[in-house]
């Protein structure tokens, strides 16, 4: 394993710092505990918190900034972030208006923040919570129980964040988050593993001509093993779960999210949109919105996953308005 | 080798096809010969159009857009565009006012763009062209005759978009260009090599503990392969010859980018960006601007590197000015 790293226990932490140091207009980095929170505090506005292990940036630390996220809580590598970490993040954002915390639906996680809400809560804070569970692969996984959180996630962020910044109250941001993570569904694919620094060795391993069709964000076990195929094959093994579970249908505005996992080329990205935008089109679905990048990765996994987010005019609308984070940035 | 791909001959045209479904309200992609353009075209200002192989991703289609260029030219992966690709993109963007060719410093570039300027002069369009040549590693290279062009190009085509964008004449554009140029340098290293698709294998080899320092963006061979080494000394060793090459000295106010090859995490792209910050601090060197990403790739390279702009108010500004391309947006 090589790594641009200097030491596998302070990943985290200088990266943070970079991150920090990088995007010092837009972002203020807390260490001890770590801790992401916006330049500016919002006035007046709900409050978005969301958090995790780290290894999947830019989730969630980039998306921290207007339009999207007050703070982000980074956990260790692929580890839930404490309540004592995620409790700050609460109570510095939220200016009376209330709390929602975005959570995607991993064991640890979920147990963490409900922790820290309770604690919140009972210094007198309002706070809300969407669990993010758009991973249509498994029904229960390694760290899960109930449906992975997974790219969904990034979409649930952006579009909650537009309606605190438009001046939604808690009970109405809460809503929109419900709804997207209602009409969002995800599937992924590994080419090859990943390695957690500190672990040293891949997370799993997979044959020279095998993937692992449905795999999840930190390398958990998908749906099967199968033979290296061609990316339409991919694409379409990938999507046509994504769709079925949906119940997408003909004239449904979408928007396609084709997001890559770390260690996949961004050519390789539009190769996978290409073929998922032509199926789209055949079966009369209206690709409205498109994102195509690395989103929300697993460290330097290769592969992909593909994400059919249901629109509507006021989720189209609130896509579009203004954002302005590290990662994710238009109309200012 | 596993890579997202249908056929290793289609790659370019299929991932073409691909980014021009998904940024369609952005650029016009024509196929045979391949081309990105604009979808609204400049009217009256100077045109910019950049190219070269693929493979670098975003780099240079991404880049299409307002306040960037008007065009660029994919060749096949790693391959320079030909003439009768560069043509059409000076015929078809020029308004009148000129056209400024951004070219990185390989030799096939360099002929092919010289071919297409000439014949595009002989149609009686003003052509500019600037060679972008900013990567310090060595002097002569295995494509190239004098220093290559690297990630300095994303520089040189932001701020050279950004002054065609405020109706500067192609003599202005093209200073400005230069000036980017003739203030920037950069170096990279590579942990672990790319692999062409239609080749199939790695297109170079390094061993389980070793690196190539100064590597160029098609693996061409360094400065000398050295042991694997933790990321601030391997930073201090990009960083270094940077700066002294670039005389930057104490009060310069810089744009320090951190550009990531493909294959390695954003993570540790910030763990770079943290030392080469520290390293600027110490010296007196003001970070003015940052950008870290995947700027400028080398397919599924793991590496980065290290790119310091000297900046001054009017490339502050022209940096500063709005941008909307499918890989670098802000301000609108």
């Amino acid at each position: 394993m090589k790594k641009l790293i200097n030491d596998p226990r302070r990943v985290v932490s200088e990266s943070l710092a970079g991150f920090g140091l990088a995007h010092h207009n837009l972002v203020r980095v807390h260490s001890d505990p770590d801790l992401v929170l916006r330049r500016e505090p919002s006035r007046g506005k709900v409050s978005l918190v969301s958090g995790g292990g780290s290894g999947h940036e830019p989730l969630h630390s980039g998306y921290v900034g207007t339009g999207m996220l007050d703070a982000a809580v980074p956990g260790a590598v692929f580890t839930s972030p404490t309540p004592d970490q995620i409790l700050p993040a609460i109570t510095e954002t939220d200016t009376g208006a209330g709390v929602l915390l975005i959570v995607k639906n991993y064991t640890g996680d979920i147990l963490n923040f409900e922790t820290a809400a309770e604690l919140a809560q009972a210094e007198g804070i309002t706070v809300a919570t969407v669990v993010v569970n758009d991973d249509v692969a498994v029904e229960d996984s390694l760290y899960t129980a109930g449906r992975r959180g997974v790219a969904g996630t990034v979409l649930v962020e952006r579009i909650a964040g537009g309606a605190a910044e438009r001046g939604d109250t808690l009970e109405q941001v809460a809503a929109v988050a419900e709804r997207v993570n209602a009409n969002v569904r995800s599937m992924g694919v590994a080419l090859a593993p990943c390695t957690v620094p500190h672990a040293g060795e891949p997370s799993f391993t997979l044959a020279d001509n095998e993937i692992e069709l449905g795999v999840g964000i930190h390398g958990e076990p998908g749906r099967r093993r199968m033979p290296m195929a061609d990316a339409n094959s991919i694409t379409d093994q990938l999507l046509e779960p994504v769709l079925q579970d949906l119940g997408a249908s003909s004239g449904d505005p979408v928007l396609l999210f084709v997001n890559g996992m770390g260690g996949t080329p961004l050519s390789e990205l539009y190769i996978v949109y290409r073929r998922a935008a032509e199926v789209l089109a055949e079966r009369g679905i209206r690709v409205e919105r498109s994102l195509v990048g690395n989103y929300i990765t697993a460290l330097d996994m290769q592969g992909a996953s593909v994400t059919v987010l249901r629109l509507d005019n006021e989720l189209t609308e609130l896509w579009d308005s203004p954002v302005n984070t590290p990662a994710l940035r238009w109309g200012m």
